[in-house]
């Protein structure tokens, strides 16, 4: 399937042109000047000849079987050039053309007409509205970006046509090769889920870099980035990242989690590389594509000057890695082939005369010590500075155990240099920050590919219980699940809750109350009231008979005078929760990722200083250990500060059971257990409020 | 003084070489192939003419006044060339040669030698161990660096040689015009406080961009920097970050306070602008020098692909700036100029085909739209692009009453038209972000600009008393000023305490509380004992006069066992404060820039979160204002999340008047008001507990 498109041995141009200029003299003279080895077919009503090829009328007229069809014709006929496209063999299409989704409702139905003529056939389909594509190694630039680029291991998926003639010129600009480059445009079919899986058993990529704007299906994108990210890095610069937001939400977890929170959870959980800029998209591909992954975090830092080593040494300590000295041995024996003045601490500082031997003793030097992971060699255009030949020498030593991140500084001098670095697959950067931020994120992907096996615990729970709780809730239209059921639903998946009771008389309540022990809580229960303190419906530690009369006769008395329609089924009975540190454990369901999960510590803990951590369902005890750390307020849960130290394993089963819940429930769209009372370790911890908020259906059970 | 250093009529080298390579040489070929119009004289005993220059054996052959001597000879020979250039009449000397305090206590004496040497004859000194200056607009290029700058507004002041020169070859690649570059090496005498006072003076200068790895005088470079800020923007680079931290501290305000936080603290009170890598450093100051300032925080963004325009509008969103939507009558009738399809939203796209002629029309547009502050215009090159007429396009209509930033994406294909950019004056970026993050320098330096005359509040205090507290500590060597006597200090200076007294028996502590009032707390006053409660020395809530005797036998005779040795001065008592919101409020003395105020909310928002701000004394109330703000939990002082809202003006002050007491006594090395209980406005705010640390000798008053 793949094969048509991206090597195919024919290629129709359907829509080439005589006028250069026009997408169709582009696309039909890119890949005839890039050196494609297979049959060009331009098609053209009107034409005999272009580009000095035999021109066809239509498909027909060609008679043999093709491969791909690149279609670059006014948007009305696109649907007749597909049929004749599926007729003639193809088995893949790219659609350059635009004027589908994003010109409104015809445009849409047109783009599903076409879409769903080329699934029908088992055809895939690239765009419509794209660039075409590029596969540097089958000398294929079937797109209209003139720029065929190098043979390289990068691979590039774009949901932006422009930004794809911007990356093909800029990596020209630098040497930079690529392997295969594809617009996905409006995405009709195929999407960077496709191409995903593609390159992830592609032997010429070495590294994908996406650009994206938009994610089809989370659920495959993620599975698919997961398992593309255990074979290659994957490097994803996502853009829109402030505009979703603001969505209203029921939850404390829906309104702290935004669309980018869900896609930073979804990243980190499937290994993605999240670049955070354009510029660190290429920064760290590059890095990926030339260099071995780094196994610690020991940075050497090689330089002939003392500011930029400097700097060099700030990026290491800001970014987590360390700084590092070499070994006393390695150390003394450096210090004796280099010049008195020179430094062999780190940075090693060999001089403002450096010539290129003294850089490759303290490459050699660093590449033989076990205390060194990674290694930053810096170069700065002094009098005596020979930048070419210094770039070959550390060429020349390199031994590809360790990854050599370079930084010539400066411009014109330094231009040849930096040239010779790329085209030895040394990554070189403007300024050794860049070269730190790239090394930075390959020590993180490397991380992510040493990470534990991901073994879900699976709870022995009361699923039916539940599921009886939420069909009748659902049929009913109470899409907000009280309190008590609430509770009954987290009991049910083994949380601790305070024994307690509905009751719907003033003897009932005192019967619960010396049936859960006194002092007790009351609180009115009704699908209408939300916000029952606000209204008198919360009453705290009662502990008399008379004093839980009064207040069950206060309490639906007054509700009643004051909001005398709310459906009132009576009022629950709790024990009084001891006290501890209170926690927010919460889930809200991403449109895109699904189940979010959510950990805070409580009140102003999540809602000023938003301290929080998501992580998508489902979820491993290691992953949710790792939730909690990745919080300051972790600290205080730790013991710090003559806080008490809390059970934070019972904070992290906490989370895997809502995992379980929220996995098994699909009707269940937000929750909050707030508070979740965290005890101290060998004490219970206990759930004390919650609340869960249903889906308006009822859907298949997973 | 300064002429004789950058605007010389005659310059000495002395130790001009014959030799290419040798640092003699480089500088003479440089101040002659430079074009420097005033007499050059080589000096070398060996030669007759060095780059076909008469050259003389010493100073004393050429017999004419000098205005500039350049030593580059070895460094035992420069105290005779120094001598010998002052006695030529030399203004200014500057030293290129090294092996002075870099070396050792040897290369510290002689260094300090010729610094003396040249300030009693007033006779200013650069470096040594430098790589010596450049006067674009004086033709005059006395480094060994061999690029001359082309003539432009920025001017470099750097602490480091071996970066001066990858930014001349680094401005040389893209056309950057600079004024002057000075090279400070070692500092002996002319230091970058000098250079900030004699740039702010220079017409030529319109930015000045420095490279600093350590400052001398805190307070002289605090005022030349503000000075020089309030004329022209300064944007600095900090390196060596993260190396200082970690030092000793008594105080939670001393422990919080590394040396950056120092840095920062000086840099945004004296409207520095602080670049945070190398590659921002320039970023912000072509814009500076380049374009006006923005009036405010509204940016337009006009580009031809929709990729790097969502780009930057997260960039603008995240910056804290705001992506602005063009007034309805411009946008209406830029509509009707532009293709239908093209978007005149924010960001305006002017579609793939767009010719400068469309670029133009949006730039004109956004140029008349008052709503519009600042402009970010994006290129990316595709097949219709034409990047250097759109250049010259943009630069035709650009009006200078807004900032044009510009962004043209790619490498080759748009490497002339960036060219034409910078040659027409609008900065020109590889990325939107980083053409965003520079227009985000501007504003903040334009608000700076704006910010409110600084107006000091001066309070009525007892200054007497403070003064005799404090003497009587030193005398006695009691650095650590216990409780009792830190909350006379601050009553003193107008803040609230608890009423309390120092009792020595029992009978005189019933005596206390009984005047202040039950209940009471009671603590040990030892100069000795600094972790009372640890000890045992806190009792509190102590509300009859047998609970007061009980808690003062048990806490006496409980020290006198457990800590022996402990000097005890009695035990002291106070009322017991009313609850509030608990707040820190600090100072620690930098060694570089004197005292730094610190405020948080109290423990853990202190210690784990590390939400906390620092100012350097003394302050303003607008200033202590904004301190307040800029934490996290500064909502919580608002009366976030149901907490109550608390008087923050006394915060405020409070910030004020201990600004007034360690500017008043320079002896307070350290001090913390740990709690300072804030209350409700209109409620009395209090200072609950008290710490001073006060230097080892009395200080000259100020």
């Amino acid at each position: 399937m793949f094969e048509a498109l991206l090597e195919p041995k024919t290629v129709a141009v359907i829509g080439a042109s005589r006028t250069p200029g026009k997408v169709g003299y582009e696309i039909l003279a890119n890949l005839k000047d890039g050196g494609f080895g297979g049959s060009i077919v331009p098609v053209n009503p009107s034409a005999d000849e272009v580009c000095g090829l035999k021109c066809y009328p239509d498909l027909e007229s060609y008679g043999k079987k093709i491969d791909l069809a690149v279609i670059a014709i006014p948007t009305a006929a696109v649907r007749d050039a597909i049929d004749a496209s599926i007729t003639a063999g193809a088995g893949a299409i790219a659609v350059i053309t635009a004027g589908f989704k994003e010109v409104g409702d015809a445009g849409m139905a047109l783009e599903r007409e076409i879409a769903q003529m080329c699934l029908s056939k088992g055809v895939r389909l690239l765009g419509p509205n794209c660039l075409g594509l590029i596969n540097a190694h089958h000398r294929m630039n079937a797109s209209f970006a003139k720029h065929m680029p190098l043979q390289g291991g990068i691979s590039v998926v774009s949901q932006s046509g422009a930004l794809c003639t911007a990356i093909l010129d800029w990596a020209a600009s630098r040497h930079l090769g690529l392997a295969k480059l594809v617009s996905v445009g409006n995405k009709a079919d195929l999407s960077e889920t496709d191409f995903l899986n593609a390159l992830a058993e592609d032997d010429k990529t070495k590294v994908i870099v996406g650009y994206l704007e938009s994610i089809g299906s989370g659920d495959e994108f993620m599975k698919a980035a997961e398992n593309a990210s255990s074979k290659k890095p994957v490097v994803v610069f996502k853009s829109g990242v402030t505009q979703a937001g603001g969505k209203a939400a029921s939850s404390h977890t829906g309104s702290l989690a935004g669309a980018d929170m869900a896609y930073g959870a979804a990243f980190s959980r499937s290994g993605i590389i999240r670049a955070d800029t354009f510029e660190s998209l290429f920064d760290y591909a590059m890095a990926l594509a030339m260099q071995p992954l780094p196994k610690g975090n020991n940075v050497a830092i090689i330089t002939n000057a003392g500011g930029p080593g400097i700097m060099a040494a700030d990026a290491v300590e800001l970014s987590g890695m360390k700084v590092c000295t070499l070994a006393t041995a390695s150390a003394s024996a450096l210090k004796s082939k280099l010049p008195s003045a020179a430094s062999v601490g780190n940075p090693i500082d060999v001089l403002g005369d450096a010539d290129p031997e003294r850089y490759v003793m303290a490459v050699e030097a660093a590449q033989s010590d076990d205390s060194v992971d990674a290694i930053v060699v810096i170069l700065t255009p002094q009098a005596m500075t020979k930048p070419v030949e210094t770039a070959q020498a550390i060429a020349g030593c390199a031994r590809n155990k360790k990854p050599i991140l370079v930084s010539f500084m400066g411009g014109l001098d330094v231009s040849t240099g930096r040239d010779t670095l790329m085209s030895q697959n040394l990554p070189d950067y403007p300024s050794p920050e860049r070269a730190i931020a790239a090394l930075k994120a390959m020590s993180e992907y490397s991380e992510w590919l040493r990470r534990p096996p991901r073994i879900l615990t699976r709870f022995l729970v009361n699923r039916r219980r539940v599921r009886r709780i939420i069909n009748r809730h659902i049929r009913t239209e109470q899409f907000q699940m009280g309190e008590a059921y609430a509770k009954e639903v987290l009991s049910a998946y083994g949380f601790n809750v305070p024994l307690g009771g509905l009751a719907a008389t003033a003897d009932e309540a005192i019967e619960i109350a010396l049936k859960v022990g006194l002092p007790v809580a009351m609180k009115i229960a009704s699908p209408d009231i939300i916000h029952k303190s606000d209204i008198g419906g919360v009453k705290l530690n009662l502990d008399s008979e008379d004093a839980v009369r009064d207040a069950f006769d206060l309490m639906t008395m007054r509700i009643k005078e004051r909001m005398p329609k709310a459906r009132i089924n009576g009022v629950y009975l709790e024990q009084m929760c001891k006290r501890g540190r209170e926690i927010i454990l919460g889930m809200t369901r991403d449109p895109q990722f699904g189940p979010m999960l959510m950990f805070g510590l409580g009140g102003i803990f999540v809602e000023v200083m938003k301290d929080v951590a998501f992580h998508i369902a489902p979820i491993t005890n290691a992953e949710a250990m790792k939730m909690l750390e990745s919080t300051k307020s972790f600290a205080l849960l730790k013991g710090a500060r003559g806080q008490a130290r809390v059970d934070f394993d019972a904070v992290a089963t906490g989370l895997q059971r809502i995992s379980q819940l929220v996995t098994d429930f699909p009707e269940i769209l937000e929750m909050d257990i707030n508070p979740f009372i965290a005890g101290k370790p060998g004490e219970d911890s206990i759930a004390a409020d919650a609340r869960i908020t249903l889906a308006g259906k009822l859907e298949q059970e997973r």
